[in-house]
């Protein structure tokens, strides 16, 4: 292999997922079927390397100082909804017509791995929530541990501001079998049964 | 999403094995944890698309009108070895102290895709063989229906050109359990069977 080969294949190594063989095939496939796609991915990268920043209200990703949707008038700013990633926005955004804003935590709470309510920029989110605009703090994070325990997190400090705390429902996936569901959450889907 | 995040979630789509979802993922990754390793991709590839070329003897990647293999003094040039690409190359040179050169096909013969004598520049290796330095042409191939039908086709240039033609032997992996292996490698492994 030669120098400027061996250096692309170890810089294909920051993309998750890809291992020394895999980035080896990338580097191939790109020099043998896609020089052009390979030119438009490094403009690419650095581009948004350079220009994406992040929103200074809910802190996702975004071009200008607010993002396009704490931007916009028709969001309603009594409903916060607090979610882990952009990704979840994202999904969010696609699965039904939520017109309340977001706060991106870009993480959870997890002291092991240093992740402390400084590094979610949680001071961010307790001043906005001191201001009196929000009424209700939906906490969206994961149901992993770590996403409860950041859920909790966020409760009391809703609690604090005077601020309706709420959770996502747990329950049965839809279009899911009970028989492939775990106890815990069947357990969960049972107690908060509702009448139809 | 903003645009120039699209951009990239787009761009990053030409990666071998890369689909929408992991695209988005792999981009959320960069931006958020690793800036300064993507930025060093968009370089490495930018330097890798402008900078390498092939191997004018053997057609492998160089930055060299000749490859280093090509153009060591330590190489027998009387054994040819060819193989379908560069990963090839690597695997052999890894594997065992070979010390012929190479040719690398840079594909197989596929009518079907398209792939003909035409396109792997079997008409460089023509003009090698008739030069008469090689006396022995490795058809190291794949095993695959492509792989042999090419395996058939350089036999039968080297036969035309007066060279030897062998092909890569056939066996049971080493390592490799007998009743884990399909029958038409067994019947290979059998009837090349050899004293010991």
């Amino acid at each position: 292999m030669t120098p400027v080969l061996k250096d692309l294949v170890k810089a294909l190594q920051c993309l998750p997922g890809i291992g020394p063989k895999s980035a080896q095939r990338a580097a191939f496939h790109l020099l043998e079927r896609n020089r052009d796609g390979a030119r438009r991915l490094a403009r690419a990268l650095e581009d948004a390397m350079t220009r994406i920043g992040r929103c200074e209200a809910c802190r996702t990703f975004s071009e200008t100082p607010h993002c396009r949707i704490c931007d916009s008038p028709d969001r309603d700013a009594s409903m916060l909804c607090v979610v882990e990633t952009p990704l979840d926005v994202a999904a969010i955004e696609q699965a039904l017509d939520f017109k309340g804003q977001y706060f991106v935590l870009m993480g959870r709470l997890s002291p092991i791995d240093g992740v402390s309510p400084e590094t979610l920029k949680l001071d961010v989110l307790e001043r906005r929530l001191a201001q009196g605009l929000v009424k209700e703090l939906i906490v969206a994070t994961g149901t992993t541990m770590e996403g409860e325990a950041t859920a909790y997190y966020l409760k009391q400090m809703a609690l604090h501001a005077n601020v309706t705390p709420t959770r996502i429902a747990y329950g049965i996936p839809v279009g899911g079998d009970l028989e492939f569901v775990d106890s815990t959450t069947l357990s969960h889907a049972i107690q908060s049964r509702r009448t139809y």
